[in-house]
């Protein structure tokens, strides 16, 4: 399961509802935390997402993404904490980035790793997935991030191999997942495909941070599960995104229509909407055909593989 | 009327329910922040302080102290902040104080300046009352502050005044009140001993910050209408509260007796004691005879005159 928890959904200036912008990622075991403006510590400590967060992805350096990096550093060090922390930021942030690990005026203990990927890498890869920058447009150096999973082997017939083709279960089972063909004690040679279906398309999250509508969000939430699309203010002040370089709710829905996106997490609320939020939600519904929403403070997104049965 | 609002009340690490240090006073109008731990702009938020402080007064450079610093300068200057503020810190805490004020990546567009003050000095001397510093002692560069006012003047008798001594209303009982003798128009010279009474003492209210129990404190707090004094420790880890330089709610106590405190106020509390702050509040009743207690985030509390009615 990929658990998406939202810490921090507010615009550059926080509300009493929501925190500056955090975004914690909870996939299968390995748990990653993308921006972390200030209070972050406390909201994780408030919506139980843990600590054990490997990696912290910042999509660009303003104060409401970057500022409770310090803080979480000096708490994650008082706790204890020994496994090592990377930190991945735009082009050009390394320096600041240090900083602020720093801020709190002491080093930590456990090693703290400060990295630059530029837009169109993959600062991630693991087995199973990876994880992407992309190019986004925010007036300073930005970048978006998408955990894109590879594509997971078709289903293994087992009904099919055992009732029909009569193979014994055994060993040959797991070879011919694997692709392999296995010939069977009656001479009989079986090709995989007989008994395992078609590759399926591992899963796909994207969070674009601060931007402006690009054509790279467009592709790299190409049919993503879940796209976290900057939508700081409503179609009517379309000027004033212009201007801060930052996106309408509607502008965010055609994003993820083009992209194709299942479904769209509207988020960094202006705090001149504070409480009237459902309103952007609408205007992006008008422009998405897909599921939209804005999510407050602590609410989580389970994000299931498309054919499970979860 | 003073209002103290406890905005964070933890120790390093902040818990679900408390943020780390920050104290709003707000003194009939004139308000002041006393240091400004991650998170301090939306406690300000959420229990309602405004934002109308003129003067930031921090203790000591900890991360818990001052993280919040560089958040609320950017919400201050997003909001169209004009008024001047004030930022003073302990011995050679300029540099990382003005790096704090910078650290949201903009400057701010209203003025702000830093200053070092020395233990034992008053750092603002207003007409009623000042705010001075005094030693305190936690293995950096650290002053506690106290708002001490002036005395005031003597209660004017006005019934004595009208019907015993036959004064006619009039300026001469605004001169009396100043400390002037009058002639009145029989011949007689009234002194004004005669109809005002002896000066009233003014309120004090102290703030230590991070420290071990100090003599300095008990002299900054004599009579103190409210002292805000580290209880970081339970009296049986009395030990861990010497090597950190904190004190323990026992030692807080002692000194507001010493000190002959009105009321104490417990601050700091270790998150290893999370929610159980009322223990610790009863280790200090046992050593103080004044009022005691544990506040939590977003306790008021007010300091009237000791002759008010209110």
């Amino acid at each position: 399961m990929i658990r998406v928890t939202f810490l921090g959904t507010s615009g550059a200036v926080p509300t009493v509802e929501r925190a500056p912008s955090a975004l914690y990622l909870n996939r299968e075991g390995d748990e990653f935390l993308f921006d972390c403006g200030e209070g972050t510590q406390r909201q994780m400590m408030r919506f139980g997402t843990g600590f054990g967060f490997s990696h912290l992805f910042v999509t660009h350096l303003h104060g409401d993404h970057v500022l409770g990096i310090p803080g979480l550093i000096q708490s994650l060090d008082f706790n204890d904490r020994d496994a090592p922390l990377a930190i991945h930021g735009p082009p050009g942030s390394k320096r600041h980035l240090t900083e602020l690990v720093h801020a709190a005026g002491h080093d930590p203990t456990f090693p703290v790793t400060v990295r630059e990927a530029r837009p169109g890498s993959v600062v991630l890869d693991c087995e199973e997935y990876e994880i992407r920058t992309f190019e986004t447009e925010h007036r300073t150096s930005s970048v978006g991030y998408a955990l894109v999973e590879d594509d997971r082997k078709g289903r293994f017939d087992r009904e099919k191999a055992e009732e029909e083709l009569g193979i014994p279960p055994g060993p040959a089972y797991g070879r011919l997942h694997e692709g392999q063909a296995v010939e069977l004690d009656d001479g009989r040679v079986i090709e995989p495909e007989r008994v395992v279906g078609q590759p399926r398309p591992g899963r796909r999250v994207v969070y674009t941070g601060d931007t402006r509508p690009v054509d790279a969000t467009v592709e790299a939430a190409e049919d993503a599960d879940l796209l976290v699309h900057d939508a700081t203010f409503l179609d009517e002040d379309g000027g004033r995104a212009r201007e801060t370089a930052h996106s309408t709710a509607v502008e965010a829905a055609q994003i993820a229509g083009r992209a194709g996106a299942k479904r769209l997490a509207l988020t960094h609320l202006s705090s001149r909407y504070a409480g009237r939020a459902r309103r952007l939600e609408r205007e992006a519904a008008g422009a998405f055909d897909g599921e939209v929403w804005y999510p407050d403070d602590g609410d989580e997104i389970r994000v299931p593989f498309p054919d499970s049965e979860e």
